[in-house]
């Protein structure tokens, strides 16, 4: 029950049902880079976090119900694959508008980017 | 703010100080195999989870504000970490104590124990 | 020493020292796509695939001399470290050269390259 | 050539055609720890690390004739998933018989086994 309500309460929060604390938050935060090439599809990756969230939360479920460990590995191996479809798609976004417009731009900037994406790639290869 | 009434929501669904809904869930719930190796050390993997979970969140937010991709990936790399850090104390002492258990115990129930086990880290490698 | 012969071989073959051999099967291959991102450092690529290449020869020798099955693992790890260092390179060169030329180029071949560059990254997430 | 050369030398090694050359070293090389759990796999093993050597070599070639960047990056894959099979195949017959055999045994034998096991998990997973 009180897993249900805060599963509700996180729902609104991201569908911004409940305009008015979305909202204030919204005031409050300066986004330090505006939008990015993931802002289009922004509803769909909190659907997806959501998922993945349910999903840790279904692992503290597992672990305090004495599961079998075996079963509990599985459903780390499904959030874990689940947040790796999340960065994926990320990427996508992000080569196809950030690097592609600093490619366009010219300058060193490209560089850069490349650089960087690759570190990011790197972090999700060696976890 | 709705976002903080869920985590206080979580946090006391996991802590158990709601222990009205929390134990009708237990009395539902037939742990179908009893207590296991992990058993003893519940609440620190419960405080894992919990930390994930609430990692997980974060990057719900990062999405909502914007924030550039690189980071959000690098928050997605480290979630992914913990995940596989829990799997492997968890593995650890499934090896100790389960499969121990079976080798011990003679029979075939050993080979089974460990293609089972071997079948898990699979998965936690093709993710 | 047979595996030495074999060794010294392999490396007079890829730095090119048998001109006659690797000259005529430079001269019977024609490249599907000439020149790539890659082309400039092609030297250091081939270094560091000589030496996966002993380590994997490496990894023949210890399985033939009985060596302690987590010496081996410990072995794997690093050849498999070896190996996404290179594509990571690979990676790098390819995202500066090829997509971003897509990127400049304009039309749609961004999205084609993009989505290649992406698929290509999920098939390393995933081994 | 040379290079077909030096794949007909690592064959006869590894297939033990050149017995001369093969049995001195064999003579040379004290074994740390006799005969394992993976022993009995011995042949089977020195097939898939030879296919892997295969790979590996190919990736030379592919560089050296200026292949496309993502058929490159496939084959880096299909190595890697080769390394991860070999390596999952050594780490059930590792459990199976050294971790079961230290469980029977009893002491203190069984912890440092299966810390030792999930220590190379762990940096198979990180790699």
């Amino acid at each position: 029950m009180t897993d249900t309500a805060a599963e509700t309460a996180v729902t609104q929060a991201a569908a911004g049902s409940a305009p008015g604390s979305t909202g204030s938050a919204a005031d409050e935060i300066v986004s330090p880079q505006g939008p990015h090439g993931y802002s289009h599809d922004k509803e769909s990756h909190l659907k997806r976090l959501r998922r993945i969230e349910g999903q840790i939360r279904g692992l503290q479920r597992m672990v305090e119900q004495d599961v079998y460990c075996i079963d509990i590995l599985t459903q780390v191996s499904a959030s874990t694959k689940g947040l790796q479809s999340f960065a994926l798609q990320l990427l996508e976004e992000h080569l196809r508008h950030c690097v592609a417009a600093a490619a366009v731009g010219g300058g060193p900037e490209i560089d850069e980017k490349v650089a960087e994406a690759t570190a990011a790639i790197a972090r999700l290869l060696r976890t």
